[in-house]
């Protein structure tokens, strides 16, 4: 195994999913110059072909190969598939072996890690880069697609601060700018402003197609609409799993939203304008703001 | 009152509510040279000043002026003032004099017109320039809003083929595709596909500006969540009065895209990922079918 100098080199580095993040973070770390090697670990062979060509990884190998010779391991995988990863990995964990990902979620993941690493858990710093794109696989990734972009460090209370420091300059070496909050407040915000968006623009594009009358409509859509279901183009596997691994935090997000639409739909069947007039004042001077960020 | 030529040119066209949409309107008209004189009448002083300065209107005139001397009327305030025009022209409205409207529902702006001007409402084709954007005002109107976009006329039974004709004409000399269909069919489809993601966008903004963590929330967005919210910027005053002009349409709409949802909360909360997915799916194809076209 390498040494490790979080300043300028990372050794070897085991990426297992090499999607658009996979792939992504491959040639942006290769680009950054900050790592020896990066091995591959996938389902798709056209995928790690294709991630090969482009030169985000050196060498396809297996999840056991990837423990033993990787520095830094890297789960790109769909949130639910990662259980299953930290089980292929545990054995062969060696002892200087860091581990991070880029799930979505942080509660489940967490929760899985500690459960199949048990003690080794304290080799795990769960990471969030706010980054993607509607496409996906490594055909569409790109060396800059963390720049500038957050990434969200969820530390654990088992990690060493050498560690955090380490797994901070490896996403700020791909280059993100990284922000620590806690796995609760992470979960609770991304159920908010990206798992409930998701769930609530797939079910408009359910209830469009599901009507009598879906073609007529879909040939009237404008920018308004395509704006609003432009996430729902998403990759439905990875979307499930997010909704099904951040289950509390988003069933609780949806209800409080629930309850504001129900609100609206009795405020719209009484005839109430001044009261929806109030509510979408307040929404849109919240938008407004938003883009004056 | 001139002679219309339908081919050629409109007389003296008045603007009432020269907003975005009315004072584009002028503006393409001028352009496209099949207009006289353009007047303008509204209700705010900075506004028509505004549209007099960049010349999408040639003067200012109160309602009953206009219904004396145009030979077009177009209503272009919101939807909820029309019932008030027709009252103010009706007395003052010569026998050849038309009206068409730039509102985004028909089926009240229809019912206002027949109960206002009676044996009038012959005269009235009702339109629904489908352009817009985020912002509103006199000061964002451009001469090409409506180039290449649909307008959608929803003629009336009472309507001469002449004068269906002559509106036609005139949507089409503003630079947009004229498409007929009934009132009904126009309601439903702009329920689902326009007023109800309005809703559902004005929802979940109030909905996080709602939360104890807003803040937080707010700070985390990221280009799918503006994306999803980017139509709560819009005129609250023309939502609020579009949900209410449209309510029964929209109320059907709603209550069907929120069995969806609430069968999505019942997969999520029962962990039943192939449901969820499965609907994912369907709804991530069709989305991306929409790119396609």
């Amino acid at each position: 195994m390498a040494i490790i100098n979080p300043s300028s080199n990372y050794g070897t580095v085991a990426i297992v999913g090499v999607g658009l993040i996979g792939a992504s973070l491959g040639l942006a770390l290769k680009k950054a110059g900050v790592v020896n090697e990066v091995l591959g670990v996938g389902r798709s062979a056209p995928n790690l072909d294709q991630a090969l060509k482009i030169g985000a990884i050196d060498a396809v190998v297996d999840l056991a190969k990837a423990a033993q010779q990787a520095d830094v391991i890297v789960l790109c995988m769909p949130v639910a598939q990662m259980r299953a990863a930290f089980e292929a990995i545990e054995p062969h964990l060696e002892p200087r072996t860091m581990i991070t990902d880029a799930g979505s979620t942080k509660g489940d993941v967490i929760l899985a890690a500690k459960e199949v690493l048990g003690k080794k858990a304290c080799q795990f710093v769960p990471a969030h880069p706010i980054a993607g794109g509607a496409q996906h696989g490594a055909s569409a990734a790109k060396a800059d697609l963390f720049e500038g972009k957050q990434t969200i460090l969820c530390p654990l209370q088992e990690n060493s601060p050498q560690d955090i420091d380490l797994i901070e300059g490896f996403w700020q070496s791909a280059g993100s700018v990284v922000k620590k909050i806690s796995c609760v407040q992470h979960d609770a915000i991304y159920a908010a402003v990206s798992h409930l968006p998701h769930l609530l623009s797939y079910a408009l594009m359910a209830s469009v197609v599901n009507s009598e009358d879906a073609d007529q409509k879909l040939s009237h859509v404008g920018a308004g609409f395509k704006d609003f279901t432009r996430i729902a183009a998403s990759s439905p596997e990875m979307w499930r799993d997010i909704c099904l691994g951040n289950r509390t935090a988003v069933l609780k997000e949806l209800d409080q939203y629930l309850l504001i639409v129900n609100h609206m739909r009795k405020l719209i069947a009484e005839n109430d304008g001044s009261g929806l007039e109030k509510l979408f004042n307040k929404a849109s001077k919240a938008r407004q703001d938003l883009d004056g960020l």
